[in-house]
């Protein structure tokens, strides 16, 4: 994969990364804080969003070094002189965090011992093997068929997990309460269209042709799929978790005198004030 | 955009980013400390503080980091002779940082639901808006016409952001107690105020003929900007949310028995004793 990048292509690279940094980083301390708002029974799925943004972040700050080491600027333009680019890193934290990120989904339901051990098994498993079959693929020529054979491999045990999301986890929807059945629904659907952008950005080096623009498009592409996929997942986490926290009436410590005095402001005092 | 610059004035701006760095960082242990002393309830402008001055401190290193990469010292000035400098960081920052500092004023009045979601939306939309369409101009050349046109367009979402601050939320502001209202009434001048310095900065590689000179105010002038609309901006929000938790009655769990041992003090301990 030799190539040179323009200045514009290059810090377009280069800012998306620094972004992911920020944007993880800022995630693990929003993350952390929240935790007290949260009942404890609750806690384990903020935990566990935790532990993904934090992965995440390690892992970009080695992108993005690995990144301004494999490019100099020489006449205006970035070239490969250093020590090649490491896509590893992404394949190591999707291998770590991918588990991960299901387990948040189905630990906030709080579904039965058994079912949520059966299941979260079965999505590791799968989440592991779509990783382990798509690395291949990643690193094979662009336009090899071996590129295509892995990627269509690895998109078997992709769809058994959309299957136990939408099939098996649809079926614990009606327990939950209106507010939560509502997030959840949503959520599945991010988790589909997001984790959408990594095929389409796997696919960049066959079908762009440029080589340079392509490489562009694939860390950009990872870049936005992994925000949407880890803070705004574990967000959306969050909210279900604070919703059921709520539902069950647990009040953060401390927070009894501000309840009181919720309870003493006059309803007269209009609407745009918190009764 | 080639020049030369000073010992002063690279040192200027060298200081000047080692100096919001700092001040960043302060910020964000001192947020961090004080959050015990807010009820819980007003604690989320807080959080939206702590992760505000937290991005920056990141974009700021990377900023300071990026300034000593671009120049080197030869016969007593510095010149450009590295990788360029990525005014890329600033962009990233505002566009996460930016819509936090508009949810920190809007949070903290606790507003009802509807209202604070609905603003919190359009405020983002806007926020993003305004920084997506400076980019453009910002990277222009500093005479084109592109750069005023750019500069017109982000000006649009800004006015707009004003009318919501000033006309939207100034309705609110006769349902809070006297004190919060006149915090909340200054807040929204400093906003005002310290948000001015960033068009100014803007405009300065436009109306300053020396390109060196203009590159110097441009930099410092951001950076006071930043440090004005991010750390002071989170210290007024502070403000608030600690009056109001005082006016609700709250007390940090553990400052019970400080109250009852000043009951305890005797009358003629004398006055330099808190009584």
């Amino acid at each position: 994969m030799d190539f040179t990048l323009s200045e514009g292509q290059y810090n377009l690279v280069y800012n998306s990364f620094s972004f992911v940094i920020a944007s993880m980083g800022a995630a693990l301390v929003f993350f952390l804080l929240m935790r007290s708002r949260v009942a404890p029974r609750h806690r384990m799925a903020l935990t566990l969003s935790t532990l993904v943004v934090g992965i995440a972040l390690y892992h970009y700050v080695r992108i993005f070094g690995s990144w301004s080491d494999a490019f100099s600027f020489t006449d205006g333009r970035y070239v490969q002189d250093g020590e090649p680019f490491n896509e590893g890193y992404r394949y190591v934290d999707w291998l770590l965090t991918v588990p991960l990120l299901l387990a948040e989904l189905v630990v906030v339901l709080k579904l039965s011992k058994n079912t949520t051990r059966s299941m979260l098994i079965r999505l590791s498993i799968a989440a592991v093997a779509m990783i382990a079959l798509g690395w291949p693929g990643e690193v094979s020529d662009p336009d090899s068929t071996a590129r295509t054979l892995w990627a269509v491999a690895s998109t078997i045990p992709f769809i058994y997990i959309l299957y136990v999301l939408f099939v098996e986890l649809g079926r614990s929807l009606g327990r939950q309460s209106p507010s939560v059945r509502k997030t959840l629904d949503g959520m599945r659907y991010i988790l589909l269209a997001t984790w959408g952008v990594y095929p389409l950005a796997y696919m960049a080096p066959s079908v762009i042709d440029d080589a340079a623009a392509a490489e562009v498009a694939r860390q950009v592409g990872y870049s936005i799929a992994d925000v949407l996929a880890k803070p705004l997942f574990g967000l959306l986490v969050l909210a279900i978790a604070l919703s059921k926290s709520r539902d069950e009436g647990y009040v953060e410590a401390g927070d009894d005198a501000g309840a009181d005095s919720r309870v003493a402001v006059p309803d007269d005092a209009g609407d745009l004030v918190e009764a």
